[in-house]
């Protein structure tokens, strides 16, 4: 499994993926699902991957390829808007498609990949993208200022109660790394070491690029703080206003029609 | 989609489920997810739904028809322990599948179904199993003190951090009502009315039963202490000790190999 983030607010982007791949439980590695192009004062682009391993990395090793290239329609470095950057991404998992998806067909597997692309582009706001395994997209919006990858559950309510587009570049990045500890308690198959990339908006170059490691002193200060928080928060919570123990008096219902309860004997 | 929860502590056991049925997002409905069997002083077995509803109505309605008897293997009011009532379920959902299993298939639908057992009867512990729809059954244990059916992730961060076997039976409720909250937030196709259903040890009787809507006072109390203690934890935690917006020295891991900076121009 895969846990991948990005997020967009006013303040900036931040990206954040683990580094987990697995084919079952026991066929488990370590690759990077992050990769940044870095074209300092007039464009940064930050691509996430989930999916099968062999499409993403085909993908990206073309993205790779297209960058050596002065073609604006096959290099990160020349694509005139992060719109452009998306439909890019898109168009080489069709590509991909084209080549292996009757293979894919024929041995029962599933052409599963997508990708998250955000970044900003000289002449325009900074962006953010969902790029689908057809190779259609989607952008962010105020009102869903971020994209999941992957385990996406777990890690969502914190997303939902903490983020809009006000919230600061720092905050954000918390909020980050938050969601991931409450994925990686939850699920075995999303693991650290975490990459993330923060991008201040206009910096026109990353922010920070860190990889957040099992033993990492700040993630775990973070972590314990968020638990210790919320069990704290929890333990102060309001007792209801219900009476227990007070026989049938105490049931505000009756009992269920359809099992009820059965004459004392 | 449904979300229902079943948690055995030391001091009883806590049931709750939503009430929202859907066969797409164009057909809702609301049904009871909770049936309460009670014989006071004797014993309290307490059933919750999921999957598809005419098996599991089937189901129950089978139980009710077995109440009336006095066999114990089709009475929920014989069954001489918690581990035959849920036999008794799992051999119902067999019938079930007998008479209905072709048909399903034949009209590619899944056979879906689950249920919580809980309850106690005299003589025994109180206690605590997950039925699947192959009529198969697992107990709960100290390390796995709850059982989740339908939406189960969303709500599960909240009940890792929080319960364990000595929680007490109002902080097992609460915890249980913030899980249906996060839920509740993450996926419209789970709402209240909630039915909550506590049941303390050796009391042999319902401790309570409430319908909680949405506009309970309680529970929006409830959510609301959550939701702010949440963000003013998230507002109090540390700052990462990384340097921002300082440029190639902030990185302190170097640009990704393979989609890396290209030369300034």
């Amino acid at each position: 499994m895969t846990y991948c983030l990005g997020i967009r607010v006013a303040a900036g982007l931040v990206f954040a993926a683990d580094s987990r791949t697995n084919a079952g439980v026991d066929s488990v590695a370590v690759y990077r699902k992050v990769f940044v192009f870095e074209q300092p004062g007039d464009r940064v682009i930050i691509v996430l991957t989930a999916g099968n391993l062999a499409i993403t990395q085909e993908v990206i090793s073309m993205l790779d390829r297209g960058i050596a290239t002065d073609d604006p329609s096959r290099s990160l470095a020349k694509v005139p808007s992060m719109f452009d950057a998306a439909q890019l991404v898109g168009k080489l998992v069709r590509v991909v498609y084209d080549r292996d998806g009757a293979y894919f067909k024929a041995h029962g597997s599933e052409f599963s990949a997508s990708f998250i692309v955000g970044g900003q582009i000289r002449g325009e706001p900074h962006r953010l993208f969902l790029v689908y395994a057809a190779g259609n997209f989607i952008e962010s919006s105020e009102d869903t200022p971020y994209f999941q990858l992957g385990e996406t559950k777990y890690g969502k309510p914190i997303l939902e109660r903490v983020l809009t587009p006000e919230v600061g570049l720092v905050e954000t990045a918390k909020c980050a790394l938050v969601s991931f500890d409450s994925t990686i308690k939850a699920n075995i198959s999303v693991a650290p070491p975490i990459d993330l990339v923060m991008y201040r908006t206009n910096a026109f170059r990353v922010a920070t690029h860190q990889r957040v490691q099992d033993d990492d002193p700040y993630f775990n200060q973070l972590c314990r703080h968020w638990g210790e928080g919320l069990r704290r928060v929890f333990a102060a919570a309001p007792d209801p206003p219900w009476a227990l123990d007070h026989g049938d008096a105490a049931r505000t219902l009756p009992l269920d029609p359809i099992v009820a309860t059965a004459p004392a004997k």
